[in-house]
């Protein structure tokens, strides 16, 4: 495979590394009681969505099929193994060999969620299964829960367009992958040069504070800008004195200056000034680009500021208060025997500990009202019934190890568009409340 | 250099591209006006800790050495910049030649710091310095950020070890760099193989409640768990019955069985009924591993517990409320001209915005009262005072483009600890409160 579809904009020779040390000693444990061949099934789902939020969205899905398809186990991982006693050689030769050849179905990358629901399926051998836990919980756990935070501040900015540069508030990895579930969410371009390398998200950036205070005066700054990167650039106003940064701004680059940037001070306030400035200057049609410290509420707070678009950082790569989602990877039935021909039994866990869950290999449909808008996510083992049919929102993914659902990025932003355009009004209120539809199970 | 020297388990080829594009519009921009070449100095500071942290603690400086030595523009890289029109001809014949010559001193990897610390100290040209910016402040946010929850979970722990097992909840490479900054804020072992490979740290792991749910009975799991890995081993027990499967898991692995883990419920009450149960059932050696959605009040609050060791996940992998911290990455002090002899201006943003900044080269000394314990971070420019001479913080780790200052990870750790016993007593206290000591400008 082409190590460019990792996911990641870099060669990585395996994802098999990203694995938590006690899938490798159930397997070896399971490999040594003969069941480590029963046929099992695995769901991902989460018990609850972020307190206060009222719906989640599905991302990460093209990056856990990069991953799956990719998880191998080399010589240099096994030695590493062996060396640390991970597991005995018995383990390793199997390891050795390993390339998942089961079946994955799960939400199309993009849909929304709620609690219960079977976002990901993973069907196989317990031992083929079982060692996707780790990596394919990380992927969804981070990318959706920069998606979450992603859609709903694209709610908030309507059709002003949002930028993505929270590249330097988290890992730079992460912020690649942060880019690309900011996109799936409804941003538009984003500032970090891997995720247009890796994912062909437009890319965008101009200048920072270092760029005016290197220069003798704000002019000079100005002037070395607009002369090496055109009128249609952005200029920083607020390094010193906005009001007069922004005459300089325009007595340099002209009326046509593509648009000033604000990083700081109460940007409704100083918007409004600048707006009026500029046009007073003649340069109506320069934009006003807003950055400082933005989450969702102050993106709708900006809403009747004429402000043209929204560079947004540390909230969106942090989730907006909810950086991780609580997905989990459950084990839902298995078969009685090692035997292929054998029936699943549904399991689950059972004490007290409130971490219970619903048994079985579950579908999933979103059952629509009249109007077409949806008034309950109906989770069911068994079969479907017929009105629910077409409704159903499981897809399949992976076949015999196969991957049969790639898609372009784009996409999966228009699906998510539609999904939460079909959900209930009040999905998109910002103030905290339970999820938008109720989970039903059958 | 050897790419596994990256900070990541993988091969990569270059960080050139964890970039925000300004970077490089503002590098045509200074190379189009002849300011390219000014002699800069670049500082990371935050300008306040996280609401109610009491101090930081620094990590990521040996990821950042490794991004820094890595930081090069090859044909894929340049051949991308091309295509997209990030910038001109000129600029990436530059770019090709890159290669950063300059000096970085900064805080000690495991030092704490404090709002204003300059923790690290970027010389060079203008043009060779901004490029690190997004690749620097990704590192250190986010590694600090982590080794900041750590600290205070280590704290809290007081002897009893903690494991690091939140690969799951967060990004799958972000989680390598969290076990490597859980372990130097004092976690003792992690559940990321990555992380072992990578970095050396002690990987644990022994099964999960898909394990049992496999099995015809808990009894069968647990046989076939101690049959593979022996007595010493770990059992989950609270899959169904938590008190039956105690009876079990010693009937079964005898009292030498190595530990029971406990992973739902009410922690404290649990713990002290199965310590009890283990205590009669002749296994007083058999330890307890507690593992449910812990942070550090949680593990606080276990402290009179019969409890041996802490798996934490979610909480330490987000920093425990803080995922990131607020470093910035500014221009403080620049060369009137082109001319290297040409002597440095302090710089700094003075808008009205509230994100105003100190300029100048500025040194840090901790200075300590009479018992030894700190009471002052004391930061200045210009000569330092000869009684705060051999207390500055800062030590060199580039010279001239050459990484210095490499160490080992249990180096850092053991820095740390130091570093955080010598703050006031006050400082380990986990309820909200201000910087432990306040930050002196001279």
């Amino acid at each position: 495979m082409n190590s460019a579809d990792l996911g990641l904009p870099v060669d990585v020779p395996s994802t098999a590394l990203f694995t938590d040390h006690y899938e490798l000693t159930m397997l070896q444990a399971a490999l040594h009681a003969g069941t480590a061949d029963r046929r099992s099934v695995f769901e991902v789902f989460t018990r609850r969505l972020p307190e206060g939020r009222r719906y989640g969205v599905v991302a990460g899905t093209g990056r856990v099929l990069d991953a799956v398809e990719n998880f191998r186990f080399d010589a240099g991982v096994l030695g590493f193994l062996r060396e640390r006693k991970v597991v005995d050689e018995a383990t390793l030769a199997w390891l050795a060999d390993y390339r998942f050849s089961g079946d994955i179905w799960g939400y199309p990358e993009g849909e929304v969620y709620f609690p219960g629901s079977p976002l990901l399926r993973v069907e196989g051998s317990f031992a083929e299964c079982v060692l996707l836990e780790t990596v394919i919980l990380s992927i969804l756990n981070h990318d959706s829960a920069i998606a979450a935070a992603a859609s709903r501040m694209a709610s908030a900015a309507g059709d002003r367009p949002l930028i993505e540069m929270g590249a330097r508030r988290t890992h730079e990895l992460a912020a690649v992958a942060a880019s690309r579930a900011a996109y799936v969410g409804g941003f538009a371009t984003t500032s970090d040069l891997a995720a247009g390398f890796r994912y062909g998200i437009p890319t965008v950036g101009t200048s920072a504070h270092a760029f005016t205070l290197l220069h003798d005066s704000e002019r000079d700054a100005f002037r070395a800008q607009v002369d090496s990167l055109g009128e249609g650039t952005t200029l920083l106003v607020d390094t010193y004195d906005v009001k007069e940064a922004v005459r300089t701004a325009v007595e340099i680059a002209g009326p046509k200056l593509g648009a000033v940037r604000i990083d700081s001070g109460d940007l409704l306030l100083v918007a409004h000034r600048v707006r009026q400035q500029l046009d007073e200057l003649g340069a109506a049609d320069t934009k006003i680009v807003v950055t400082s410290d933005l989450d969702e509420y102050a993106i709708a707070s900006l809403a009747a500021a004429p402000v043209d678009a929204y560079g947004v950082g540390t909230q969106l790569v942090t989730g907006s208060g909810h950086p991780t989602c609580s997905m989990v990877y459950k084990l839902v039935a298995r078969a009685e025997s090692a035997d292929p021909k054998a029936p699943l039994v549904p399991v689950a866990k059972k004490s007290a500990g409130g971490k219970t869950s619903v048994g079985g290999r579950k579908w999933a449909a979103r059952r629509l009202d009249r109007d077409g808008v949806a008034e309950a996510e109906v989770v069911g083992t068994g079969a479907v019934p017929p009105e629910l049919a077409d409704r159903q929102l499981l897809v399949e993914l992976v076949r015999g190890g196969d991957v049969v659902a790639r898609e372009p990025l784009d996409t999966v932003r228009e699906r998510h568009i539609a999904a939460r355009d079909a959900l209930p009004l009040s999905a998109t209120q910002l103030s905290k409340g339970e999820s938008v539809i109720p989970t039903e199970y059958v």
